[in-house]
């Protein structure tokens, strides 16, 4: 195949620009054809990055020099706060944007602004940024300028519960998300709390209560119900490098079975390509290195309660794997190319 | 100090029978008699366990040469179904038992039987066993015959929420309590969920809506309020040795603030040497080695809940531990005798 | 691409099996015919590893079942002693082998028997036998019927070391090889060893003085030198899933410089895809989920030696990935083709 | 026991300064009279390591307070370079001192610049220094006013080696020392090698001809053989939080088999109480937690060859455990006091 479609990555430095190297690379369709970082640019994405060698050598650029290439799509691997500048700055610059970063997957700025503490420098651009999650929006991105990338929890937890609300089958309210994340979650920056002798061989809940990632699941699953949600969330860091998986706990509105309640997710997701509907509770290892997310919904009858597990790779299906799906629906792709690889086990 | 006090161990070679070995072989007021297994009898214990090497090399006796030693206490660390056999026939044997299986835990054998899935052969004594939680049942263990040791998971969820339903603050039915347990929890028998290469680097939950645990957590926190508890326990597996920690969702009954919250765990902790009330969420790591259960109540205003994280080491305060604070106050000594060392970080 | 090449799995449901079906599934070249399972056939392959489900839901056969299909090329990922039953039953078949077992590494059915402790079934296919490391005998696998997959530990050690055996600069006795392997390389089966709680947070030797894959290591070296070669080799156990990092001691026989060694190693490596030649000491976590073999040399000045460190994901370089580039070879494919994927990291 | 000697901790905040902190908590023959940070100083040690919540709550101080303190000993857990700034100055201070850096270890000024980079600022209290390992060196132990606690590589390669090069049996050159550490190893300070998603699921070689502990193991074998002894020592970080394996290789001078070697093994260490001789190849699990060194010797008699696997935790006999034993010695206790305690595992 002819590889005429150039894209970029703009902060290629940290875990989920360099997961996009690494896909954007074995990537049938597309020719990366620049990489930036403010602080190394000059040096080799494989100096920083070691496994890449052989892979990607490209050298590193400053973002000025994005101007220099007819880019198709470019990809903001950027912390909040940066990409809503990028995207004041450059809207006019013709390339599609997929931005992985939390600044525009809330439409309220307020919204914003509470849970992040920073003020939006971009507002006017918030409605034109399509929620990045294809099993959703596929119609959307597919015209959007601008996808927001969804959150890694946020991508595990509503793909988890979108089939019973969607539904009505469950209570709107009340609803706990209990979420795990590999360590690659935290970024690439090293930090006390992932310093490998106090993450290793421990485990924890973090930001009980005021996680960012809470507005985003409550603002999407709401979209899906047409009213306000209200639900608790709570992130713990696990001892591995990938995966997340969510558990989530909803009350039945009535009294369904397990074929009932099956026969919802099949419906759901039965054209869906990384989507697998599981017998079993799900596991972070049956899909790392994938693009699938696994779900599995089981009826506690004592309770009344369907407790719902779902897992996927943080930096595939969590980041880089769907911006590159989504990618690939925004520029008339086949939605699975490059993608479509197997999880690595064990 | 003489060593008068004598006791024994029977199946003293799983995890639990191990570390009981290794707190007892330093704990100042008792002697280590007899150490049975029915499997290795004939082999020394630091021959099944390296690591006890110079620590305690008693040779492993079959259960039958109990009867040759002066016992004033035996602990039993043997699987459910075998406790409740050897509780029937030594009865009359003379000596105070702690049971480390879950055989004594139901005080109703039909309720034993939905979960355990086998009849109970010892119905006839269910009355007679103290649930081993001193922070609950102090005063009953002081004059027990047989204190059932608590599960591991249920002492983490139990310690997180009794201060919350003594007070009668919360609604009693709807709490989730979503645990997660090191490898160890799940014993010394090798099977393919706990091959390294398959607990490594993963993660998932089990025994959703069916675990044993859950009608032990409802019977015991029930106790505290007085009525019937209905309520969600999801276990999981976590890759590390030690530590469970446990999540548990409430729902407010009315408006509290941090401070009240606040107050009635410390009033309802204060004098325990073994509860360690903490101003963050607490971590697995800080409890490792030690006989500590770290509590940590959140409010969530927006959602009027209370989001508490407990920790333990599952076979210390979770089990080996527990029991030996049981024989402590079984036996007059001082609570925390042999049992007060810190935990060993990172 | 047309599939039109048809190969089969022998021994499909081990590490190895899996391994080469995650990557046959995903090559352009072959079609997966043939999965066979003399324990669990009648089941699906994702059944047993549920990471496949989706990729390859192909149902396992019992072993006679072969010659329903017309293969181009079966692949045996059995244990040793059950290799050479099946070479010695099925020679006549028509279909190329490629044996990832240990049974036709040496020549010597002797030398075999002495490691092995068992009598080899098939001596006289021995000299039929290839070894299977392309970077020294592509062209003698070129035209093989059976090609012996090297072992996981020779093949980072053989590559660490060839350059200088080749060039004739070092001590050929006395070389130490001090090896280091996740524990997927001790199987998909369970036992004590490999039980988390006993593999985790671990670290040990085994096997030493004793290793099946001390001879082979010697007979290649010793290939390349023309002489006989004694070394030492010591495998021990690390606690993580993939990789080898193998650290080779050698006495330089002249003075020689940084400079003159890596030359050496250039030259010898300029033209292989899978080879790449570090800087630094390797590690493994940069050829993880990849077909690599990192390599880099040190010189001590002080005490005249050169230190090697080689690098490489078992399941893949050491396994099931150089069993495909084997593969590619045999039949005619570019020697890369299917296997040029990116490691995966972190 | 009336506790009347005071010790303090001067740098109590890394990983030596905790443990430490642990053992001498427990220590039933000391007081802990004061800690020192000049980082965190004003902050409880429990802030920093919560750990130690309940078990040590003392307030931070600055080095200064030092002098309104009664000390009988000091440990100085400082970094290198930091510690023989504090010796110079503080000599006459009356209290004898622990040293647990690398400044005082080799004898030589020339030799420490020479690896350590930097020029010494204290030479002339070289020769007061007392290499601080027990089994070799008790007596000296007992009068010294300054001890150099040894590396914690140093300590598990010559606890290896001593009684093969005590009893002249082995080469005296060519000794290899491949050495494995955990990650406490390399410090409580974050560092990208250090983070979490780089270490785990990784292992690899650093330092190769170049640790500064390489001296340190050669200055003390040579003085058990009155000659200078070169060796090749090679570290590796594992993804593990304690524990060091290492791996020797020798050559036998003139044959000998198993029992002669265990017999001079046995006799070295008889009566010491930390070391036990093993009959397999150690693990570091079975020395978590512990002040053990596990020692086991192995002839390979085709290639002539002894191969010697020894075990610790890093931190305490390679650090913490060891300087106790050393307090022990130059106080007067008894020298296992405070530190008999029992492995944990697993």
């Amino acid at each position: 195949m002819n590889k005429v479609t150039s894209v970029g990555i703009v902060g290629a430095t940290g875990y989920t620009g360099s997961e996009l190297i690494r896909i954007l690379t074995m990537h049938p369709g597309v020719s990366l054809s620049i990489l930036t970082s403010e602080t190394h640019h000059g040096k080799k994405i494989s100096d920083i990055y070691p496994y890449l060698s052989g892979i990607c050598d490209k050298k590193l650029m400053k973002k000025d020099e994005l101007k220099e290439h007819e880019l198709d799509l470019v990809f903001l691997a950027l912390p909040h706060g940066v990409s809503m500048e990028f995207v004041k700055n450059q809207w006019e610059d013709g390339y599609k944007i997929v931005d992985l970063s939390g600044d525009f997957r809330l439409s309220s700025a307020d919204v914003y602004q509470k849970w992040y503490k920073i003020e939006h420098q971009c507002p006017n651009h918030l409605n034109d940024a399509v929620y990045g999650m294809p099993e959703l929006f596929r119609e959307n991105i597919k015209k959007a300028k601008l996808v927001s990338n969804p959150g890694c929890y946020p991508t595990s937890a509503i793909l988890g519960l979108a089939p019973l609300l969607q539904k009505n089958i469950i209570q709107q309210h009340g609803i706990i998300i209990d979420s795990k994340s590999g360590v690659t979650g935290a970024g690439a920056k090293v930090k006390k709390a992932t310093h490998f002798p106090t993450a290793n061989e421990n485990f924890n809940a973090y930001g009980i209560a005021n996680h960012r990632h809470t507005p985003e699941i409550e603002e999407i699953l709401g979209k899906i119900t047409g009213q306000d949600i209200q639900l608790n969330f709570t992130p713990h860091l696990l001892p591995i490098n990938r995966g997340i998986l969510t558990t989530a706990y909803t009350e039945m509105l009535d009294w369904k079975n397990e074929n009932d309640v099956r026969s919802i997710y099949y419906n759901f997701y039965k054209k869906e390509p990384f989507i697998r509907l599981r017998d079993e509770p799900v596991s972070v290892q049956a899909v790392r290195g994938s693009n699938f997310c696994d779900v599995n919904p089981i009826l506690d009858m004592r309770t009344n309660k369907i407790i719902i597990t779902s897992a996927i790779d943080n930096l595939i299906k969590g980041a880089a794997g769907q911006a590159v799906q989504n990618m690939n629906i925004m520029l008339g792709f086949q939605e699975t190319l490059g993608i479509d690889f197997s999880p690595l086990s064990p």
